[in-house]
């Protein structure tokens, strides 16, 4: 197609202000550099949050309604997507707080990862009844699932969460290639996720470290749209000379994209093609049940079997 | 090659006397369904154990050892590998307890899955301090891992792990398709897998379900072994109206082998080229280190990052 999805991915769970100073931490730092993304030309952001002194991971629903509200102030369309991560904060109260934000801090998009897996040094547990009492939160709420798939047969959990109602069409997913334990950054691994994806997906490439760039080539090439941001690299070159801003990496993807004759997709239009309510004042999707069932018990890691 | 290696999985983590009377739980159950199995024709045995009274999956050496020497008193060359799952019972010490038999209970193998995941209804966690840690425990006793994939990245992980010195080759891998947020039962997923794998490893194909019959034409049609057993699949036909015996499957795959022209290969012969001792009192690898460090720090599931 020749419009480009670019999801933003300023911050991330990992890099603090020791390894680069140009990640933004804070809510005004994050709310800038999502700003100035906007006015260069992004289609969305997936926001992470940090706690203000620490600097660590946080799941506190003021500290993204802050970030959310500061964001559409100026850009009311942009669509925001907020990590429901369990890598700091693993109960279902925790990963489900900023999906009850409402009114203009009400996220669009919140993440959902399809499984279980390994990170460098870290598990991150999503464990089936989780992954479910997220899902079902978001359909009740309003709230479009990022799907967020590193292996292939992630993807086909998403099908059977379809299948069972969980999940509904149009979808759209993050493919991140190059973690150690997942899809490595390569075309017949990506190829393969790609075949998986339901018809009419809409999907972003990202490759973590120095796969980032290559990715992002790959996911234009292949038709989708591309993940770019300091949560996946903080270097410019693959040499590792250069600490990259936000800014940067989203100007050198503008230059390729304008250089192929093709456009980064504003945000109207895949709020359009997403189901998505049109922002200014309206957001996420429309609610397809009761907003206010009870948690359900997942926050245990080895449940029945 | 022209000999298939057959691993016989009869017991598993899951299925009980209520899903099928077949499933041997007990220990004279599981060392009467090898010994059996072996009169028929396997290279290997990849054990489970359960509680006598409870018929839950059990971690205790003891009940190890019981069968370890039960089958050794009657086929003393058979390969026998254990598994350290955790998804029953997941601290370094219950994982690692069936790894400090020695003698005549020594198991030659151990199973080391090789990322976290999600199964059905459970996710099996498998943090990557808990990989190194069994890895190098099996290293130090001379027990040889049964490296389980799910997933193409899941073998990356096992390239670094030799590359940080924790695996020394020749090495044996399981490779599990069908589950339902891993590989698909699937010619690109498996033939991704393949590619992936170490020069000159050794390998074995299961598919779980209705999966295991195709899986395992599969793998002799690619060259290598199959994994054979009620651990993965209750059912004799796919329309699930026979419930199978372990001795019913394992005379189907003798009949297809046969049919083709080859054979199972004899455990002799991969002990040879797995380089493990000759089994006949001498089973396992020959130790590289000291076999009595400190547990390592790992029972954490989310470690530093």
């Amino acid at each position: 197609m020749n419009e480009v999805i670019l999801n933003f991915a300023p911050t991330g769970m990992l890099p603090g202000k020791s390894e680069t100073p140009h990640v933004p931490l804070s809510v005004s730092e994050i709310v800038e550099d999502v700003l100035r993304a906007n006015e260069i030309g992004i289609t969305m952001a997936h926001l992470h949050a940090r706690d203000e002194i620490s600097g660590v991971p946080t799941s506190r629903a003021e500290v993204f309604a802050s970030i959310i509200e500061g964001i559409r102030a100026y850009a009311p369309e942009l669509i925001l997507c907020v990590t429901c991560s369990g890598r700091h904060a693993n109960t279902f109260e925790q990963r489900s707080a900023v999906l009850r934000l409402d009114g203009s801090a009400k996220p669009d998009m919140g993440s959902l990862t399809l499984s279980s897996l390994n990170f460098s040094h870290q598990a991150s547990i999503n464990a089936p009844d989780m992954i479910q009492a997220l899902a079902q939160l978001m359909l009740a709420r309003g709230i479009l699932p990022e799907l967020e798939a590193f292996d292939p047969g992630m993807i086909n959990y998403a099908r059977y969460l379809e299948k069972k109602g969980l999940l509904k069409p149009p979808h759209y997913f993050n493919l991140i290639a190059g973690n150690i334990a997942s899809a490595q950054a390569d075309l017949l691994h990506i190829g393969v996720m790609l075949r998986e994806l339901p018809p009419d997906a809409f999907w972003s490439l990202g490759g973590i470290g120095n796969a980032q760039l290559d990715m992002n080539l790959l996911g234009i090439a292949a038709g989708g749209g591309i993940r770019v941001g300091l949560e996946d690299n903080i270097w410019f070159d693959p040499e590792r000379t250069r600490l990259a801003s936000n800014a940067d990496c989203l100007k050198r993807m503008h230059d390729i994209i304008r250089a192929l004759g093709k456009q980064v997709m504003p945000a109207a239009t895949l709020r359009r093609q997403l189901g998505l309510l049109p922002g200014n004042g309206q957001y996420g999707r429309l609610a397809e049940g009761a907003t206010d069932f009870p948690p359900p018990d997942c926050n245990s890691t080895t449940s029945r079997d």
